[in-house]
C-alpha cells in the first residue's frame, strides 16, 4: 500500500455526468484507485433541463450565471440529491464505500455569500478556507469512507450556497494538504493542456509557473484554461503535491503519472 | 449527562416539513435534546408540487403509491437533496452538527426491491435489517455528528430505492438498540393516541400489547394508527426501550416522558 497516506481529490465535470457511458467507465476506474480518495462532481445539463421544465430560466449577468432563490432550490435538488446520490449508489454497487456530502453536511465547507460589487451573484458561496474541517474529513478517510461532494456549501446561517466544483476541489485539496500528502486531479473533456488544441497527441506533460507565463504570452493557453491553471498553480503554492489536468477516462494512468498535464 | 448513552431516533413527517413555522419550532427544540440523536424525515407536499410541475403524475395502484422511474428521480432530488440539505443547513445554523444521509451513503441502509406479488410497487425498498451498519452509525454519533436521514435506501446494485420514513426510523431504532439504549419517537399532527379523537386532552399515556388489542376491538384506534402501533410494538419487541407517538412541537416533553403516547 505505497499510496496509503496519499489523498487524491478528483473533480469530474458535467460532461462526464451527462454521458452515462463515460461516467460508468470513470466510476469503474475510480474504485480501483489506490490510496485515499475524495470525489467532487459538477452539475451538468441535467440541472438546466430540469430547471427548464420547472420554468426556472438561467439568469446571466455579464456572462456569469446568477443563483437566484429558485436556482438555489434547483441545484440543491439536482446536485445534492439526484446527481450525488446516484453516483453514491453506483459506487456502492462497485464495492466503494462512498458517502455523499454537501459542504453543509457535518459543517465541512463553510462559506460566505459573495459580497455584491459589480454583480450580485445571488446565493453563491466563497469557501472559508481556514474553516474547512480537515480533521473530520481525515477521520472519514480513516474509516475507509470515500467522500463524494456536490458543489454546494453553506453560510452557517441556515442557507445552502452554490459553489463552483473546481473551487471546492481546490479548497479541499489545499486544506487536506496540511494533514496528508494530497494531489488534485481535474478531469475534463481533453487529454490535458494541448500545445496544439486540435491535436490530442500534443499533451504538455508538465507546466511550471514560468512555463505558464510564457504559454499565456504565446497564446498556447487561452480562455477557460487560464483560470484553471491559475487555480492549479495556487494549489501547488499551498502545499498540494501536484495538480493534474486530464481526461476522466485516463484516471488510472493520471494517478500513475502517465497521462494528463502535471502542474507542480 | 445522564442521557449520554441513550439514542433518540426521531421521525418527522411531511406535515412538519411543509409548515415552515412548525419546522422552525421543532428544529430549535431538537438541537437542545440530550443524548445521541438521529432524525428521519418524510416527504411532504413539496415533492408532489415539484412533481406536478415536472409533469410527473402520482401513480396509485390499490391506494398505494407506485414509485416508477420518474418518481424515483423526483424523490431522490426532493427528499435526498432539497428537504434533507435544507434541514441540515438549518441545524448547522443552530449549532447542531447534522450530517444528511440517505441509506445509500456509507452503505448504511441496504434494501431489496419489493418483490412483485399483487402489486408492483416499482422502486420501493424493503430494508435488509441485518445489514444496517450500526457500528458505523455509532462511530458517527461518537464523533458528535447528528445523522439526518432522507427516506431513501439502495439496492447495492446501483439504484436508490424509495422507503417509507416510519419504516426507516423503526429499522434504525431496532438496529441501534443492539448497540445502545435506544428510543423511537414518531412525531405527527396529534398530541398522541387519543381516547376521543376529537379531544386533544384525551391522550392515552401508555399502551401495551394487550391494551392495543382491546383498543383495536373497541374501535379506539383505527385506520393509519393501527400499522403505526403495530410497528411500535414490533420495535419494543426488538429491544427498543420505548416508542413514543406525539406532536413535533412537544419533542422536549416527549423525551422527558411528559407528553405523547408511550408504547412499551
Amino acid at each position: 500500500m505505497e499510496n496509503k497516506n496519499t489523498l487524491s481529490v478528483i473533480k469530474i465535470g458535467g460532461n462526464i455526468i451527462d454521458d452515462d457511458r463515460q461516467l460508468t467507465v470513470f466510476l469503474e476506474q475510480f474504485r480501483l484507485l489506490p490510496g485515499y480518495r475524495i470525489l467532487v462532481h459538477g452539475g451538468g445539463k441535467i440541472a438546466t433541463d430540469i430547471g427548464a421544465k420547472l420554468g426556472i430560466e438561467p439568469n446571466y449577468v455579464a456572462g456569469r450565471r446568477i443563483t437566484d432563490e429558485q436556482t438555489l432550490r434547483l441545484v440543491t435538488m439536482v446536485y445534492g440529491g439526484l446527481i450525488n446520490k446516484n453516483i453514491v449508489a453506483r459506487l456502492q454497487a462497485l464495492g466503494c464505500n462512498a458517502i455523499g456530502l454537501t459542504g453543509a453536511d457535518a459543517g465541512l465547507l463553510p462559506a460566505t455569500r459573495r459580497p455584491v460589487k459589480d454583480i450580485d451573484y445571488g446565493y453563491v458561496g466563497d469557501v472559508n478556507s481556514a474553516a474547512i474541517d480537515s480533521v473530520l474529513l481525515s477521520q472519514f478517510l480513516g474509516m475507509s469512507l470515500v467522500p463524494v461532494f456536490a458543489p454546494l456549501t453553506h453560510d452557517r446561517n441556515g442557507s445552502i450556497l452554490n459553489t463552483n466544483a473546481d473551487t471546492i476541489a481546490q479548497e479541499l485539496a489545499k486544506a487536506m494538504a496540511e494533514v496528508m500528502k494530497t494531489e488534485l486531479i481535474y478531469c475534463f473533456e481533453k487529454k490535458g493542456v494541448l500545445a496544439n488544441e486540435h491535436d490530442d497527441a500534443t499533451v504538455v506533460k508538465e507546466i511550471t509557473e514560468s512555463d505558464f507565463k510564457s504559454m499565456k504570452e504565446n497564446g498556447v493557453v487561452t480562455g477557460g484554461m487560464i483560470p484553471k491553471l491559475e487555480n492549479a498553480l495556487a494549489a501547488v503554492a499551498h502545499g498540494v503535491s501536484r495538480v493534474v489536468i486530464g481526461h476522466a477516462g485516463d484516471i488510472v494512468d493520471i494517478i500513475k503519472g502517465n497521462a494528463g498535464t502535471c502542474i507542480r
